[in-house]
């Protein structure tokens, strides 16, 4: 392959702003001879992925832009309810990631229990579901709730200090080890809640962009 | 901090010829701008880790090379055992990874059931307590060993051969989607295996880099 | 409510001779006092549902039916891989059964163990996953493959021959107590594979359509 | 079979104020053209079903009540611990459904997690162990007591407000998303705490009739 | 006390030979200065519990066993079908052991995963159910049938040679690193048996004897 | 054999006191006619074992000191990690027993759901993780610590105190059924704690003696 790798980073919702919080994300991982990454944002996307129905709306969506995308050798859905990841994979022979499932696979790289931190209760029994369906519920300490909206966490002063409080509630009272950030749009606060809370705080893309990076690199 | 992160892979056996194949393994991971990738002999070692008594006789000697290593960001074990990983996690606040269980973690980031294949027959029983240990038995699609020595499977020419046979009852019988390599020392047959079978093959050792990678970028 | 109450069951693949199997599975549940059942083909269905992107294609025009048809009281989706099972639920407070779902826990209410005869074997990875989502494998003693296309199965001879072998492997080998015809179309090879097995049959259309009887009667 | 099918509901207590609620409970099951519902009491049964060793009393009882009854065509046992359940299969080849299982069962075909009343709190290891040996503890949101007599819940005005606050705390402490009745006699509370909690509430003894009329109906 | 502590092993069914069996499987554990063990046969049992319906009709002689034994200090039920277990215990404050959970029990303290060789197959099923109810699956090899009748096992000369020839199975087939004999009647062949095969063989009569003893000697 | 049998008990740490007590411990288990048991510290222990690094720095020496033992029939280590467990059995054909298995696989012999009360708050995840590697999650009620030092428990008169403070919680919160003292050094509490609760309550030395002494009366 005579260019560079290019990961595909797609943001499912249409909110503009999340993506170029994911391509902040990602600039730590982007190295000079390592793969190009690249954030879009989904066209056909709701402005953000709340409901069951938001989930089935992208997933056609992305089947067909991992499929229409050819200079791209891996993709990432990015976006923590990971929709359409199995969908997307039937449809190209290259990579694609969840963001959901490498946040916590390399959570559980970090640490024996992990916990995560959900912007809204009412997503916690789909991360369940999906928890359950990944067979890695036994060492699940619990999922707690910012009880924020979309909008709110994206721009609201409090979110770091509402994160610190539900992340030591999840290493304190929960017995997590590691904490997942559960949605796309928090990479900003990591290392601030990591130092607050004096364990592993894992971003769910950038742990799927590494193991992108990683599956490229031996490819 | 100034100079360049640095990840030390430590081959906890005294065989100079694996630890110049783990070089050769994490070479495709050295980026110019990323951390520097270093891999050392653990002077302590047996020549091979085949037995409990090996993985038990490497632990303190582990232990004590990551706490009196200054020098390094983060810390892989490089053996599919993970000899010492939780003792060595307790002398660091440092990152330090197991091969097996990100070898393990990358696979189910690719696939639902993953197979492994051993080296030998003796050494099943120890990854599935330890596979147990992990919580992930769900998704195991089944082990099953070469039967060779390390020292076959080092200069042997039938060792792909071997792997290729192996690798195909995980997939066709057992139903593995990805293969998990459980030795250090296979990488340079990662391609050649992962394009006869059609399934992504994990080297494990090249999964944990990965993910000191991906640590040490946004730390 | 003045009239009758109604089940609405939607075969989401657009063959029309399925919905017919369908119609006359249904029969044998119709009182003249109970809920009238009514099973409709979706126009928007691929002719058959055998891929993922056959079942994602679904989803939404399930949800679609679901919250425009006022005049139904419970909905099956009618297809073993109860597509868009939570996206429809998630649109209407009335009980929408999944047909996957309810025939395996149908089969449990009678044996300790079940089995499942699948139409091909590239739907079992799709099923076990379902299973593990639904936290039911502990009682699975296997599935096992016809190996036919869905239209071998509609109209070949030899269709009800195969599916007894398969399932005397099942009870025989793999241990099962009962059977789920994996399938929505086979329902009319349920007795004579029961008489033949000598072990419970279960058709998981009537299996659904049982349970919103149930739901309906004492709603 | 010339005659109307008919499913035997079996109260294993003497109480026959129980069985009457039976059969106030079977009522909206029963179809003119359907399978008749007949409810009896078993003569050697204690007056309430309440410890280890009444469940024990009643297991042969059941057996040879089944055996001896040669006009019915499915047998319900209407005890929430499910005496007997397996000595009455053995002797038989006509289907028995156990209320428990059926209950559970399903509840499962209505939410993710189910939660579970008891009437008291010395019933729950019991009925711990059964979810266990049904494998089915994955799924269990919780259960708690009523801490009421069964002759309190049978009389007693306040028996549906403790069975709300109850079923309030399964939903909202615990995360149940349908509630499983666990006792015989609460067929009458069921529609007004469906209605009270917003979610799905299950008696038991008309999701094994259910059951017990699909597999007459299609035998 | 004054009096020496008591064991009374219950051999459920009425064969006295069993019974003679079970003082010679007693006898080394029986210590000048330790508590005696008695075996009694108990009166109702049939002559051989073979059927869950033999299960059922000792569970409630076996409670009033206990209950009218008033010189007793630990009992043993002695079937590896644990018949009665927990009404046994409803009714004394005194210890009661199951040997089937102390077989099981006790093998677990002495390898990773254990076999059973059951005399029957039509028994696995309850014994698969009932160490489900145990939790104990994960550490199961495998369960294989002698398909001797309870006599033949008691007088025939090929019992030893059939039991090592399924014993090696489950060893080597299945990966057991112990056994358990299922069946209270097999102790004579526990040595020859573990001689052949080199992994430790429990006789569960013993094993619950053993337990028993602890207890009561601290107690 | 023409010498009693030996049952050696070594006490990984070098804290004679503690060694003392395991002498006060099985002293109830020694019977003229039965083996003989002896107690012993290990010269190259820690002070305590409260680290990964003590567990680490014990299993080779733990080791060795089952290799030149001649004279004794069976081991214990006293210690409730359970250090060098594997590598021991490794190295001898004679049995070797842990005391943290055999206290939790006695505590399954008297009650459905244990509980285990742990010195101090940091042991409990290496506690947890090993549970997690024995499969025996499902049965675990809660384990909870005293948080006083080795040394308070050894010497202070509030510990009783203390262990029955957090021995109902877990009876009475956790739903523990039977108690096991995660310790090598409580066992003169058992008595009173016993008493005090209610319940079984286990110290793991005595178990694994219990489990030593049938073993070689049967060997």
């Amino acid at each position: 392959m005579a260019r560079r790798p290019r990961i595909l980073v797609i943001n499912p919702n249409s909110n503009e702003a999340v993506t170029e919080g994911l391509r902040q994300a990602v600039k730590p991982l982007t190295y000079a001879d390592g793969p190009e990454i690249v954030c879009e944002t989904l066209a056909e996307g709701p402005f953000g992925v709340e409901t069951q129905e938001h989930v089935e709306s992208v997933t056609l969506p992305l089947r067909r832009k991992v499929e229409s995308t050819n200079d791209a050798d891996a993709f990432i859905i990015a976006c923590y309810s990971d929709p359409g990841l199995f969908v997307a994979r039937e449809g190209t022979s290259r990579p694609v990631f969840g963001i959901a499932e490498c946040g916590v696979l390399t959570a559980l790289s970090r640490a024996d229990r992990f916990g995560v931190i959900a912007i809204k209760s009412r997503s916690i029994p789909r991360h369940i579901r999906y928890l359950r369906q990944m067979g890695l519920m036994e060492r699940l300490a619990g999922e707690r709730p910012l009880e924020m909206s979309v909008a709110e966490t994206a721009s609201g002063d409090g979110t770091l200090a509402r994160m610190i409080t539900v992340g030591r509630e999840l290493k304190d009272l929960d017995g997590a080890g590691a904490i997942v950030m559960g949605c796309a749009g928090m990479a900003r606060h990591r290392k601030p809640l990591e130092d607050a809370l004096g364990i592993p705080v894992i971003d769910p893309t950038q742990a799927a962009v590494t193991m992108a990076i990683g599956t490229l690199a031996v490819g």
